[in-house]
């Protein structure tokens, strides 16, 4: 659990785990300067880094009784001009295990805490220095592979999406002002507030709200991935297919020595988008006929996609098979999901069966998994299937927590908009308005509990 | 190869590989101040970090036309007060992978280069920040995993080797200008130097080498760890203490969140060093009997360690068996080596097997690999038997180059000792006194080549 009221002094490794030319250790709070002068010797005898200007680096060994430990660079950050607005210390030291676990151990020793998930990010929002939404997007900032999930976290921490929510909760307060100065005259039945007006401003809420949820379904592939499944009967070439796609588009994206990449199994970038495979695995073994599809199982591997590629062999289907297992396909699935047909082995074909010349119904594309020709087309159509609205325009929900914060915040502006229309009275207006009020401050952290932040910044990593 | 004459600006990923808090980019060459100016957008928008102070810190954000990439705190460092002696410019990012790559691609079109391993530390040592076996030291620094082997690289690294050396040239060159000054005046066959005062002062030389040769036994295990080897009969029970040891003692070496090592395969640290057991896995299973011991490949194994633990069955061999196979061992052992018996499966012995009771000649530890009872007296034993020398005292060679040019080194003055006693004449002996004073200069860098260099470099990590 976090304490929120904690007022000591927390200290971490910022840095990736492991070895590396340098490491930085960060301390946040009232001790980490007066702790930093115990151990830290600057080069120059007589400085006093509590008296040095903030944002300055100094040079200077990190040493106890039992010896020297390392030549370090010292950075001060004065509160509350600093990353968590508390005094902030940064150890700049070789980045060896060695050197960092006895530098952290050495600060422990002088009575630091060591820092949860999160904990230094969790200061700043408490100190004011950004709001939760922007905090939350910190956490997407680091764990993004995608330039569009970059992009989206990143607009996120810089408050676009905050100012946007800010806005609708201070309408909903100008709202509430009216309602309640109404309750304290409700002897006198009066209406301070227009009804018309109200409901006006209610629709308005209701639509930016509705907009703003409807956007999640695009922030949230963005954010994980765009969910792909490939699907196709026994031996067409499905999981040769995959690999080919994978192998091929991982190996173009450039990977510059240093930047080693978490494996995720069967996810790639492509242009700026990052594609997830949903456990295709899994459907290569049970999903062998299209006929089966209805089985659960598999029609919910086809419900998570947004794209669904169709393999076919095309030394051995006919166009007539295709289109049989196309309309099949049509049955079961709805129209929000991209069908791409992938006619495989083509390598083998003298000319394209006959029917696929003149079909431009659906995209079709003629490969060779195995000889891994023509696969860019593939990688191309995943692309071309996202719809590339501007994301700059409007905020875009990423978040499940905000995505269901809204949809909260969206029942009850309904509840009061039917109150309103029924003519319900203030006092049992105003409840679902706070409700919405509630929720929407929720988002921004205006509202906010040791279990929300317990649950937000655990998901961080150590340091930040 | 490494090209010296290099005066481009270059850069790296200076933290480890990976995701974390926070990232640390490095840039180092005269257009590293130019080039942060043209991607870095200060805050304070009328800042110009080509007029900052060195050693500031600046808060601000990075990005291009395709859009913000991160918020970033730029840190600058003028030439010559930068780690490198160049203008280094450090950007500390979020540290997402794909920031991470972001920001050196953006680098390099830029017109950055890559930085090669240990560029930063090589541009160091060529503007005279250190010299070569400082920069060395830097690497050992980084590798190391246990106390003594970072108290051997920081001693290094601050100079106390160099020093010495440095003082045993510098003798050598005083004694070079004497010869020298009779080839001058060699036609009229006169002896500047006194013959008895260069045979004294050669002398001090070889001993001075000699020693700091020696060292290297010792400098060599602790920085690669002590070799241990297990040996003993099939069945006693090798490969359970074995794993029982590294399980225990590894246990105990406190973990800190976010330092986790590089997982070496039987390697333990305890109290301050390393101990390496030396590929015991092939050994237990092709060394079954001790008398088998004379199969050339256990016998280097056995050569290989410093330490040999001869593990028996407590229920089943006696004091006897155990003599004989003490005495076979010391048949083909040398006495450097230190022999500890292990009395295994002690848990179902009453009392101690005749013969063991009064026996102090070989320290005898008797355990239960199985329970795992008595196995921090094997930890302890392991401790004690390093001599724990004094290494403050004098410096220690732990670097195979060094110890190879050192080993050159005595040879050359060795030849010139010889030469003297038999009267060569100056022009001869000046040839030898140039190898050894070549071979001294190769440990600091006086001397040296692009191949000496970039075979020390290339070992370095990235952005270090």
């Amino acid at each position: 659990m976090y304490h929120l009221t904690g007022n000591d002094t927390i200290c971490a490794i910022s840095t990736p785990p492991g070895l590396g030319a340098i490491s930085v250790i960060r301390m946040s709070g009232p001790e980490a300067i007066e702790i930093s002068k115990r151990i830290f010797h600057p080069r120059e005898r007589d400085l006093d880094i509590s008296l040095v200007d903030s944002h300055t680096v100094h040079f200077g060994t990190i040493g106890d009784s039992t010896g020297l430990l390392d030549e370090v660079l010292l950075t001060i950050f004065r509160a509350p001009h600093s990353y968590s607005g508390e005094d902030v210390i940064e150890i700049s030291c070789h980045g060896s295990p060695y050197i960092q676990q006895k530098l952290i151990e050495l600060l422990l020793e002088q009575g630091l805490r060591l820092a949860k998930p999160g904990e230094f990010t969790l200061r700043a929002f408490l100190n004011g220095k950004f709001d939760l939404s922007q905090a939350e997007a910190v956490a997407d900032l680091i764990a993004s592979h995608s330039k569009s999930s970059h992009d989206l976290a990143i607009t996120q921490m810089r408050g676009g999406f905050s100012k946007k929510i800010k806005i609708l909760r201070s309408k909903l307060v100008d709202f509430t002002s009216l309602i309640e100065l109404e309750l304290d005259f409700s002897e006198e039945n009066v209406e301070f507030a227009s009804r018309p007006e109200l409901i006006k401003l209610l629709i308005e809420l209701e639509e930016e709200i509705v907009l703003l949820i409807k956007s999640f379904s695009k922030g949230n592939v963005i954010k994980n991935g765009i969910p792909v499944t490939i699907i196709g009967k026994p031996n067409v070439g499905k999981s040769t297919l995959l690999n080919t796609i994978l192998n091929e588009e991982k190996a173009i994206v450039s990977e510059i020595p240093g930047t080693t990449r978490d494996a995720i199994e069967d996810t790639i970038v492509i242009g700026k988008y990052q594609f997830r495979f949903i456990d295709t695995a899994g459907l290569r073994a049970s999903v062998d006929r299209i006929e089966s599809m209805g089985i659960e199982r598999t029609w919910e591997k086809i419900h998570q996609a947004s794209v669904i590629l169709y393999v076919f062999d095309a030394t051995a289907d006919s166009f007539e098979d295709v289109m049989l297992a196309v309309s099949e396909f049509k049955e079961i699935s709805d129209n929000s999901k991209k069908l791409i047909l992938i006619g495989n082995k083509a390598d083998k074909l003298k000319r394209l069966p006959s029917g696929f010349k003149d079909f431009v119904e659906l995209e079709t594309i003629f490969v060779s998994a195995k000889r891994k020709e023509n696969i860019h087309l593939i990688a191309e159509s995943l692309l071309k299937s996202i719809k590339d609205e501007n994301l700059s325009g409007s905020p875009v929900v990423s978040n499940t927590r905000h995505f269901e914060a809204l949809q909260s915040a969206l029942t009850s502006i309904q509840a009061v908009h039917d109150g309103l229309t029924s003519g319900l009275s203030p006092d049992l207006l105003t409840v679902d308005i706070r409700k919405a009020l509630h929720h929407l401050g929720e988002i921004t952290g205006d509202i906010t509990s040791e279990e929300i932040l317990g649950n937000i910044f655990s998901r961080f990593c150590i340091g930040k």
